[in-house]
């Protein structure tokens, strides 16, 4: 690795720095040329930095920021009134080039706009994506996108997505990723015109290796390396998917209240079924990608802890390894050109 | 209850008359004054009335059908050529008026499609929806709708759709239902303009009980009665749900496997897990009605047993009773007129 910057938004998340500071020194032990702009309030992070001893000032720094974005502020509110916050100034050394990527926990409609409006969208994207790597059956990886960030697109914008989650899913992976299309059926006839357009549109793009439609139920099974749906669609999914996951432990925990044996049985599973449960969460999958954007924006949960927050880092420092705006930017290039023979 | 008659496509579903012949001759001896007509193979329908004694024949007539569609057949390919097949013919016998309603296990695209053609749409239904009751924790009760019938429609539709389904929940509840949106957000400015337009509507409409929007993590709550979105979003949620299922009772094997005592402790659970796993399967949800038509439409998942089937005939003779068309022409009549004013 060489050496590389990465800003952090230090007040984001429910629990500010007081997890983002010691996740950031834990991550600094793990890869030795990676430096660090914490971006928040100074007295607040210097506190938490000497409490944990830390003093190598070579690889941390400190950029003081007023004010936070809180959680009720909708997306153009954080367009209009953001200056001076963590989240904005973390954004603003992205796109100034001051640092190779940025991270943050906080608002992540605010995220979303600003990240779009400070960094701009890589020539032949319409829209950024949100992506996110799935819990999966197996041994197979998936990684699911618009996750909510575009509640209505068109067949365009759905096969830009197919392409961004193949390079994410490819760079991660090692080889071409296959990639399905989420629908209501898996034979050609299903579907609203928009996911019908879009499956004409992979099916003769040799860029994408595009195996079809894909179900809900198939979701978790690994059946594609990248599934792809626009973001409204991609959120009921997956919220739903947090909701069963609480109806099941909930009525689990109604039927065997009455029986000793079973209520033995539940309390000895009930920490895997947990873990489970917290892994579907969406706001508890962390490293959450911007995909799309002159520059990389990972999004942690708000809720994130120390570990959970480090994995958003590391997720970062791998999407600067693989310079993954410019393979995007190359792939799309190679989709479109094709498209025009 | 007064008399009434059911026709039934005795053919349907992957078991036919070893599950739809016993399931009537339960059924006719919870409802006294209930007749059914059997819509299939004559000598295999006799063969399994015989085997079951069963010879009042004033309660059960056979018509005759040489064919059955099968699950492979197009709505359009049913609509051009199911001339002669138990379903068609179950549906014709509700659309001139010798049964007061229809129950199939059969093909839901053509059962759609065929129940359109020859029923015809309700005045002011753009569109007809398949609706079903969903799981929740604790005593509230929720229907989702709609469930695949219609992948892309318009605020209208989809205000019809809240109507629809507020009337049948009302019918079973025996009070006013909440109705929710199904959204990204619940928030005034999350959604799609589709989701957003129909909010307005259903916020000036007293007809109807809106509550506002419902996340996909509220679906099994029972936060909202009745829960309203298009049928691509419904597919996808109800699949999703069924995916999670699999997914958590399939880890959970996974990581118990190496540990005796939570071998046990799965297995003393496994049953209860397995129950809820299928309540949440979208095929298992017996009784899905179709709304929007002049008749009484109701699909039994093709995997039905005797006592799933049971409960799809119970559910038509419920609708039957509460004459349930007439009621959603009523309130959609109602709701049309508010709006002129």
């Amino acid at each position: 690795m060489t050496g590389l910057t990465i800003a952090l938004d230090a007040m984001g998340g429910d629990f500010g720095p007081k997890v983002t500071v010691p996740a950031t020194v834990q991550a600094l032990s793990y890869f030795p040329s990676l430096k660090v702009v914490l971006v928040g309030n100074k007295p607040d992070i210097t506190h938490q930095l000497v409490s944990l001893n830390y003093n190598n000032a070579s690889r941390i720094s400190i950029v003081h920021a007023e004010s936070s974005i809180g959680n009720d502020i909708s997306p153009s509110q954080a367009l209009r009134s953001s200056r001076g916050t963590s989240m904005r100034i973390a954004l603003e050394l992205v796109a100034d080039g001051s640092v190779d990527a940025c991270i943050s926990a906080g608002n992540t409609g605010a995220l979303m706009a600003l990240s779009r409006s400070l960094l701009k969208l890589l020539p032949g994207i319409n829209r950024p994506a949100l992506v996110s790597a799935l819990p999966t059956l197996g041994c197979h990886q998936s990684w699911l996108l618009d996750l909510g960030a575009n509640v209505s697109v068109n067949a365009d914008t759905l096969f830009q997505f197919a392409v961004m989650g193949s390079v994410l899913a490819e760079a991660q992976l090692g080889y071409k990723p296959s990639v399905g299309l989420l629908n209501i059926g898996e034979e050609a006839i299903k579907g609203n015109d928009l996911v019908k357009r879009c499956s004409e549109m992979l099916q003769q793009c040799s860029v994408v290796n595009y195996i079809g439609y894909v179900e809900g139920d198939q979701l978790y099974t690994g059946k594609a390396n990248v599934i792809v749906c626009d973001g409204f669609v991609g959120n009921v999914s997956l919220k739903t998917s947090e909701g069963v996951a609480k109806l099941l432990l909930g009525s689990m925990n109604v039927h065997i209240a009455a029986n000793p044996f079973k209520k033995l049985a539940a309390k000895c599973l009930f920490g895997d079924l947990f873990n489970m449960l917290n892994h579907l969460n969406p706001d508890q999958h962390n490293g959450a990608s911007l995909l799309g954007l002159h520059g990389i924006v990972v999004k942690s949960h708000g809720r994130a802890d120390v570990s959970a927050f480090q994995h958003a880092i590391e997720e970062a420092v791998q999407e600067v390894e693989r310079q993954l705006p410019k393979k995007i930017c190359d792939r799309l290039e190679a989709a479109l050109l094709e498209r025009q023979y």
